[in-house]
């Protein structure tokens, strides 16, 4: 890494208004202690969570642009701008912050819209968006309840919630988020 | 065709139950209403429509060996059972009632699942079962409402509410259906 902890968090933390920085806080905070309740590496969980929202305020064409021109994704363009961040900040975190563990990566890049095959990092990460003390949506109390006891019930009932909000607004839905939700059914199925 | 209308009638409605038939019947119906309203041909809406649950009672071992012996769908048998007598009745209808229109066809192939390029025979089948005047569950005189003014509409909230179901069930849910409402809420889009 070409930065220490404390000199990634002074870069990122300028990258956003304070109240984004402030959520970002609330994502490290719950995304260590779900690492440690589930059993994944709460220091790239840390690493993952400064971040995941690195490029959450960029202007929407700098998004698109270092998209295209670096042929980060083959459909998330014609998809809704507010998954776009996501893809640029695992970019970022590599191309400008010398990250170079891929599962780091992967959770950032993975963390709004989820994938099939998530790992547990990732899962970590995205789950721990959702319910970050910050958070106030109808339903959050009840993913909280539900990730005391299980990481994939809680990212499930994180997953449908944005789903439903699309539905009730009848806005697209990203296709890769439903089969992330689908894959942990299926995994919760298997363990059951 | 093989078979008159009326013949037709006499032995589809043996494959199910009375209960389903009077549906069927409902169908029927309205999916001739819907066609007279929205330009698609009526007669094709019915054939379809008299057609398209031929295979809903069939025993599931059937539906899965007709599905994987003549490989229908690369993925239908890894998704709820509830979907496959859709394709099971558009293959019937082919091979054993001798409907050869490619229209009809589809429209019973996909009159639950949905798909991407719904026509508007598709369209039309696919509301017309979720609006029959037998039916009766959460949202459907919305659905009823939103279909007088707008086939797209109507169809978006009957899909919608499949996928809400489904997420409270905490069920898998068929991707085709998530790409078939994108699908029509794109299109609505482009024509507003």
């Amino acid at each position: 890494m070409k930065f220490s902890r404390d000199e990634l968090i002074k870069v990122v933390s300028t990258q956003m208004p304070d109240k984004r920085w402030q959520h970002t806080q609330g994502v490290m905070e719950t995304a260590v202690k779900l690492a440690e309740q589930y059993g994944a590496d709460p220091v790239k969980a840390d690493l993952a969570a400064i971040l995941h929202d690195v490029a959450k305020y960029w202007p929407i064409e700098t998004l698109r642009t270092i998209i295209s021109d670096n042929q980060l994704s083959d459909d998330l363009l014609s998809y809704n701008k507010q998954l776009w961040h996501a893809e640029v900040g695992a970019f970022v975190a590599s191309h400008e912050y010398g990250i170079d563990d891929l599962e780091i990566l992967d959770a950032i890049r993975y963390h709004t819209a989820g994938r099939i095959g998530m790992t547990l990092l990732d899962k970590v990460v995205c789950l721990a968006d959702y319910i970050e003390p910050g958070r106030d949506f109808p339903g959050v109390n009840n993913i909280r309840e539900l990730a005391n006891h299980s990481l994939e019930g809680g990212l499930v009932a994180g997953l449908d919630s944005t789903i439903s909000l699309l539905v009730s607004r009848r806005q697209i839905i990203y296709p890769l988020t439903v089969l992330a939700r689908n894959d942990l059914i299926k995994q919760m199925e298997a363990n059951s």
